[in-house]
């Protein structure tokens, strides 16, 4: 991306005033009122104009009759007017020489009706005139925790190394929730619903050369030049690895797309082909992206498909075993040193070798954990490691014991780039109490850089993802 | 199964005394205190005898040295001593009369030494020469709420009408926490582990004649005589549905299954062709079984695949689509008067008859959201029904809204035998208070009958299991 288009695409997620177009007098759920109530509880250091005909204040901030009677142009607009409105403030936009401009407001091409769709294409036509970079329409718009444009989502947030570019407005906001709680943070999310203006290309080209981005989240629908992805994915991801979701893959879900954003998705034969060849990690629900993310983000590089699991429960390692190849790992029997060293530690290992292997006694004893775990990670046969650490149950016949997990994280993360490691903390059940107990004691091992995952099959998915990409590189 | 048999059977879930052989002085997580501390809790109302050798009292209650001491026989033996001493306890037991006998020591076959072997096979010998029922060994044993039998578990625990036997003692037990929390309770459970003795196939027999028992779901790794097991399940699935999990089906898994109760699992193909033939209902994690198995016992027959869905956000609507179509279901537009009445309630829905419908409105309004499924009730062209009822997020722009879950609670207990409906309340992204909330959610629903998922997933799979039965039924 050229650098003027660049600094005017900054603005984007940096603005220095935003201008809220159509804000009403009262809070009435989703509209200006709500983004300015955010970018206030967000403390956004930036210019705030907002612009209502007849209103003449609003929550005690005065208000201006039309983008023309601003004192300034402003680094970003945000559009909440009624969508038969939307191409006359647009085109006070380009007078005012705005030139980003996100639109909140729906009923465009996704309706499917001749009047949506005309003023969809009366969009296209003033943002191209103007050279604008136009969000949406039908979308939540950009949020940068570091600038504090937080206009949805969890605020305050943390800033992280994660972007996500979305055409569902639902999604791109809870993925905000999942990374303030697992504190992996976002760098930059864009929700660009109808993509009319910018679409996922020109976001892709601007993350590639962005310092604050390390992985980029996708969900998509819809792509207007599928060539144009596939190439920048394929020269994106071996450097900044890109998880993509792409929704509508079925034909009713393709249908609900022409409903949704107003465009077709591609057939979802040709989609997969074009992404396994650009080599990027395709995945098929949020938790799916943020638990990707987490591992490419965390993780060391992973030098196979060779899985031990640290389990507890002889009815888990069977499944456990099963799910794991399911996902395409493998859970080989243990040899030599660690064989030795393991069946020292857990006699039954000496039997059958086993792989998941069995100690409750590591969740409450790091020093024993660290035992286990010593020649695991020394051993050229094993390539990653799930620790699956239950949590006391009222079901389970577990002694009281003193809670280690402070320093079962200390000694996880100093050993974290040793090899790939995830933790698994499964509150399933049902029990409201230890839904809590399990999100709360994920959050530890989140934040400390260690990721946890709320189902063995989100972990060993994550690390199958994480294998894939490394021997494709 | 005999009557004879039978009524020694049903002392295994309602046994009138109960003797625990090897318990120690003081409690060390899972042996006889456990067992002690749990039925004490529970509140069993029968007769409990301690056996240790030389304790004379334990916890307040007198000991006895021995099985030959006590002053009678009891319906259950509940044997804790170590492994090599187990033979010569059962054998007591049998000089004793005693006829059930659950084992919960491990340290036999599952271990795959020559000396583990022997032990399982001097069990079994006794076992035959006695006429003895074992359960087990290496396993939790029985569960019956209604008995107050509650060896494990979730205490008090609610009775109903769903069945669980399997080889996995965790299973078993993580079962409990999910029938006490979304209230569908159990009639009985059995971990029953190596299967030294009692096989899954004779406790299928004795809960085909169960009146307790409605739905039967089971965790195998093993079948000593699959042929019987499938016969068996072509006579019982039409009349309870068997709900089953298969563990050990991948190489790995297989490899782990030996290690776990010492058995080897047959060829997956061969089962899955067997299964499928008997017409049971296949799943793959204890949610699976679970939200299976609440499907079958609240909701009436599935006349069909054609899925109507209440959902809130364009971009679940893709998604999901492409979900229920993952799991087998369709999406249909909506035509006719169902199209033409919710045209009406929703605009939107006019343009392209889409399915989701997309209507916030519903998650806070209960006439609304009758009057949207009314239409779709009476639809003969759409045959079960999923409603997502978000839960108002700190994300979400969602006005406050008081609280009308009762009211649509109400609305869909009392609609519940015109169609299958399944709600989603989806507590994701790693928020714990969110987490909790959303559990709560659930759970109110569970409990009027109404049977609610965590997933979108889990709601549609369970769906298409329930037309899948009423399909081949």
């Amino acid at each position: 991306m050229e650098a003027e288009r660049r600094s005017i695409f900054d603005k984007i997620f940096f603005p220095e005033s935003v201008a809220i177009v159509g804000i009403s007098r009262t809070y009435t759920g989703l509209g200006g009122q709500f983004f300015l109530r955010n970018l206030q509880r967000a403390g956004y250091p930036g210019r705030i104009f907002l612009i209502n005909p007849t209103a003449g204040e609003i929550n005690g901030i005065p208000a201006y009759s039309s983008l023309a009677a601003l004192p300034e142009s402003v680094d970003l607009a945000i559009i909440c007017v009624p969508a038969q409105f939307v191409p006359s403030v647009l085109n006070e936009c380009r007078l005012k020489g705005i030139l980003n401009v996100h639109i909140l407001t729906s009923g465009f091409k996704e309706l499917g009706t001749p009047e949506g769709i005309r003023l969809e294409k009366e969009i296209e036509q003033i943002a191209l005139k103007g050279r604008i970079n136009v969000i949406g329409p039908n979308c939540m718009g950009p949020y940068a925790p570091a600038s504090r444009l937080m206009l949805w989502g969890q605020i305050p947030a943390s800033s992280g190394s994660l972007a996500f570019l979305s055409q569902s407005g639902t999604l791109t906001q809870r993925i905000t929730e999942h990374a303030h709680f697992t504190g992996i943070g976002l760098s930059k999310a864009v929700s660009f619903g109808n993509a009319a203006g910018l679409d996922s290309t020109e976001y892709l080209e601007y993350l590639a050369d962005d310092p604050q981005t390390k992985v980029i989240g996708l969900y998509l629908e819809s792509v207007r030049n599928g060539r144009r992805l596939l190439n920048l994915a394929r020269h994106i991801n071996p450097v900044k690895p890109l998880v993509i979701w792409k929704g509508g893959e079925t034909p009713s879900g393709a249908g609900a797309v022409a409903s949704h954003t107003g465009t077709l998705s591609g057939q979802d034969q040709i989609w997969e082909s074009g992404l396994r060849q650009a080599g990027v990690t395709r995945v098929r629900s949020l938790d799916e992206v943020v638990g990707t993310a987490m591992a490419f983000l965390y993780l060391p590089p992973a030098r196979g498909r060779r899985l031990f699991i640290l389990g507890g429960g002889g009815g888990n390692s069977v499944y456990y075993a099963d799910i794991c190849m399911g996902m395409g790992l493998q859970t080989p029997s243990l040899t030599g040193k660690t064989r030795e060293k393991l069946t020292a530690l857990v006699p039954a290992v000496g039997s059958f070798a086993r792989n998941p292997v069995d100690a409750w006694r590591s969740f409450h004893d790091p020093d024993f954990l660290g035992k286990i775990l010593e020649p695991v990670f020394e051993d050229q046969g094993l390539d990653m490691i799930i620790v699956d650490r239950l949590i006391p149950r009222m079901t389970y016949a577990q002694p009281e014991e003193k809670d280690t997990t402070h320093e079962a994280i200390e000694y996880l993360r100093k050993n974290r780039s040793r090899k790939p490691l995830a933790v698994v903390v499964d509150g399933n059940g049902e029990d409201p109490v230890l839904a809590t107990k399990a999100a709360r004691l994920r959050q530890r091992f989140c934040r400390a850089g260690v990721p946890a995952y709320a189902s063995l099959p989100l972990a060993s998915r994550a690390l199958a993802h994480l294998a894939a990409y490394y021997e494709k590189k």
